[in-house]
């Protein structure tokens, strides 16, 4: 059963759910949904994902939706194909879930705030704010103060193996070096530097940047 | 081996952990970490949980922050003991993923927005704003009406079964009707209004209200 991913390969969370798939060796094809005419927000892809957000995907039966879960989904089930995106024990397990949680809830918000108001906003014609923005970066810079301290005692997030908690940070941490222009961000920090030009190294991410190349 | 609760277990993502740990039928004793004298930001604290937020957890030598990985550990470590969680398949499990994925991505970011605006700036002496009061009220709305329609056709988020889907949304859906004082937004949604009436029904809500009772 080939996986249908929905939505547009080159958003970032429906990078994730690729990356994750291709990590697993998980055939799959792009179903694109096309936000610029409305497609996200009609009924035949709200019946899959009542938010019109991307992605969901269908796999036989099952459709789901929420990136983070879809790639659990597949780490789980296809356990022992593939990368190894959970190590190997139960507690190991727990800290990779742990920087999982840490990404959605500390990380991906202040810096969703930058694409807002330095990207998207611009585009829409509508007003950024240089305060959230201020504020954003200083939260952004917390969140990465936390990683350097982490990635200065193991070489991944959750210890010395490569997992979830580190690929479900590739498609945004991409964003602050090349369409938010911050590279110091991440190049003033000498492990996350590091830990960056390790995970974009592996064929998944190059495999997703070569297919499904970034808009800008 | 007694599980240590770290934080103030009548906060919201202290008591998500251990409604889990009541289900589960797991010991646990709470260790307080008191944000009003520093401690939530002082050098021991910050040891366990680099972000100085609740809770965190030690269990023999593994410690754990981030509440829903908690939750998801202990739902699995014990999969057979207590309430079963996380559902009889996989692909149970991964719809329980995606309404605890929904839970932290769309319907806590709003509502923490309406705890901080209404709640906490006031007390704090600082400015709320009523714009963003407005566009978060409408946010939530939308989620609702979404868990309206699927609660409409299961008894729970995730299924005919309660699960963390169900269990993650509990203490912040306890701000909307009491503090924040906007019960409409449950009770005039028939199927939200009696699936609230069910989980709370539950044993594990009461016994954690009673023990750690909310200060408002």
């Amino acid at each position: 059963m080939v996986v249908k991913v929905l939505g547009q390969p080159h958003y970032a969370c429906p990078r994730r759910v690729i990356l994750a798939l291709l990590e697993k060796e998980i055939e799959y094809e792009i179903v694109l949904v096309d936000g610029k005419v409305g497609e996200d927000k009609g009924p035949e892809y709200l019946k899959l994902q009542p938010f019109g957000l991307y992605p969901a995907i269908q796999d036989g039966d099952l459709t789901l939706f929420e990136s983070r879960a879809i790639i659990r989904y597949y780490a789980e089930k296809y356990k022992n194909q593939g990368t190894n995106l959970l190590g190997k024990t139960l507690e190991e397990k727990g800290i990779v879930e742990q920087w999982v949680e840490v990404e959605g809830q500390n990380f991906n918000p202040p810096l969703m705030q930058l694409v807002i108001h330095i990207l998207v906003n611009p585009v829409l014609g509508l007003p950024s704010d240089p305060k959230m923005i201020e504020e954003s970066e200083k939260k952004l810079v917390k969140v990465l103060n936390i990683y350097e301290e982490k990635l200065s005692k193991t070489k991944y997030l959750a210890g010395d193996f490569f997992s979830l908690a580190d690929l479900t940070h590739l498609p945004l941490t991409y964003y602050i070096l090349e369409p938010l222009k911050k590279p110091y961000l991440v190049r003033d920090r000498k492990h996350v530097s590091a830990w960056w030009d390790d995970i974009t190294s592996r064929s998944s991410w190059k495999k997703s940047v070569e297919l499904y190349p970034f808009p800008f």
